[in-house]
């Protein structure tokens, strides 16, 4: 399986967020990356860097006035004298307007975020944009033949809507990818997102189309992040009605129920007949990880592997979440071989 | 004049908030009503504590929901094994749903709240259910007969919305003082806010009521908190219309142009011939306040109360913001002297 990773994703580092009242290093940091990378080449994957792809690539699926403040934002922070990263700390909320943008760094970037987990630093942008290219490039490969593509994208990018970031997550890359199959010609592609959190971001970008299916497992948001989007009466909008589908599991899930929550979500991928998958993959299921509540051991993750192999369709694996670092490497191979039938 | 203040205000202490990407103690803190005590008492003002008032009272401007949550919050936290104080960092902003309530604590915060900055600990219920106690009882003082009553709250409370909390308010204490002269038979009642920040959740609390006049000076939400509301185009809406005025002021305002938009905020209160007054008294206008922008000097809050004492109605002041803890209570005195034409 070819891999597409960016050396670049780097650059975004430095940054802290708010975390249970404490602020903390983010739990999104590039050693993530590092371990997965090592991962890769023990599998004896080939590891590629991205293609370059215009910028008008990514306004497939957001905002134009959103791309150009995360492309524009650190500068202009350091322009109006400011230093370190980007944290906002007021948000359009309830009982406050959505309608208009401030002029100010400050309210635009509360306007354009949902969160105070997700700092903007001077590298952001570069990072964010070569995940975005990793995704577009592994959906490339599968446009042109490939059966299956990785891309090893960091940051991550499932939480980021249209025009809002948060959560870890700038660009959409899951979405990129989905939007360039479609694009290439593949008529009905099917987004499956397997991480921990729900993928808000992505069923944000697809809520009123029947062309993109979403599907979702992911920890109740009652409890869990991002907690005002991935409920179960969420089934898309307009024409999108019914092409949105979410599977909400409970703290402590471990393989026995999330395998059956699995075979749901296949079935309801299945019964679309996709003519492509792209597939949000996060880790942060494994039961070692520190900021979930899922019991997945390392030997479920090439069974989940497996099982999205019997769909039989081209295969983009997008990488997500998965904060317990040692493990992120093993785990994430563990789903691509399992994939692979090996 | 007399004076509200309780000395359970210091319950509320110990918070951090997140500011401009760092977790610093709050700018709104306890020896802030230390200094405006001492000023009172300098003035000779009689200082009284607030009588009681049922849980209901609170209900007249808030949801019983977000009242509970206040109530319980912080139990809850430590019932789950939690310690400190607490700060979402998750909201309902854009892309999310905003018609469900998640179960868990986390989410129930951010549901509640709209920014960073507005820490619960142990005491915060105990503080501010005593602010608002101060507030309902000056007004009481003014519906028996004062001509002028003075609230000293702590925490303040304009940012506070019908369900929502926000910019260190929990209760809005000034709805309150409003909503209670309302019921003891003041017909037409003004809310006039002279904090440095919009009063959002006043805003909220009368937006669509013609009973309540709500007018307010502020710094431009372009580029000062709270960012989501306080624009000039905001009037009400429904039976509301026409009975918000919101009169924003760029950063570096000096006396020169603020007196010509208080000029401009009192002519709309007296087109509105109300019964009664309620000034929500910031004094963050300050020159030296530290997270504001205004150019007001101290010899310039005596002239804000003796143009106040014109629209010659009955009055309740309810203490606000102020960050320059130094010079708050001679700022705050200022007002209340200016207004007795000391
Ligand atoms: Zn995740
Ligand atoms: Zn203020």
């Amino acid at each position: 399986m070819k891999v597409a990773h960016s050396p670049l994703h780097i650059r975004h580092d430095g940054g802290k967020e708010l975390h249970r009242g404490e602020l903390v290093p983010c739990f999104e940091m590039p050693v993530r990356a590092d371990y997965i990378l090592a991962a890769m080449r023990r599998a004896g994957f080939e590891v590629l860097e991205p293609r370059p792809f215009p910028l008008e690539s990514l306004l497939r699926v957001h905002d134009a006035g959103f791309v150009e403040f995360l492309r524009t934002a650190h500068a202009e922070w350091r322009a109006a004298g400011k230093e370190g990263f980007m944290l906002p700390s007021g948000f359009p909320a309830r009982a406050l307007r959505r309608d208009h943008i401030p002029t100010g760094i400050n309210g635009r970037m509360g306007y354009y975020a949902f969160d105070a987990s997700t700092p903007i630093v001077e590298g952001t942008w570069d990072a964010a944009l070569a995940a975005a290219h990793c995704a577009l490039t592994a959906a490339a490969w599968v446009a042109e033949g490939e059966k299956s593509a990785y891309a090893l994208c960091r940051p991550p990018g499932h939480h980021a809507a249209r025009s809002v970031y948060g959560g870890y997550c700038f660009l959409n890359n899951a979405a990129l990818a989905a939007q360039h199959l479609r694009d290439q010609g593949f008529g009905r592609v099917a987004v499956l997102d397997v991480d921990y959190h729900h993928g808000n971001g992505t069923q944000d970008i697809f809520w009123e189309r029947s062309d993109v299916l979403f599907v979702s497992i992911h920890a109740t948001p009652e409890t869990e992040y991002p907690y005002f989007l991935g409920y179960a009466d969420e089934r898309g909008e307009g024409a999108g009605e019914g092409y949105t589908r979410n599977f909400p599991l409970p703290r402590g899930t471990t393989w026995k129920e999330y395998g059956i929550a699995l075979d749901a979500a296949l079935d309801a991928v299945g019964g679309f007949a996709p003519d492509a998958l792209v597939v949000s993959l996060g880790v942060d299921t494994y039961e070692g990880d520190p900021i979930s509540a899922f019991k997945l051991s390392t030997e479920h993750f090439p069974r989940m592997g497996r099982r999205l192999a019997e769909l039989k369709v081209p295969t983009v694996f997008v990488q997500e979440g998965g904060y317990a670092v040692e493990e992120i490497g093993a785990n994430v191979a563990g789903v691509l071989e399992g994939f692979l039938g090996r």
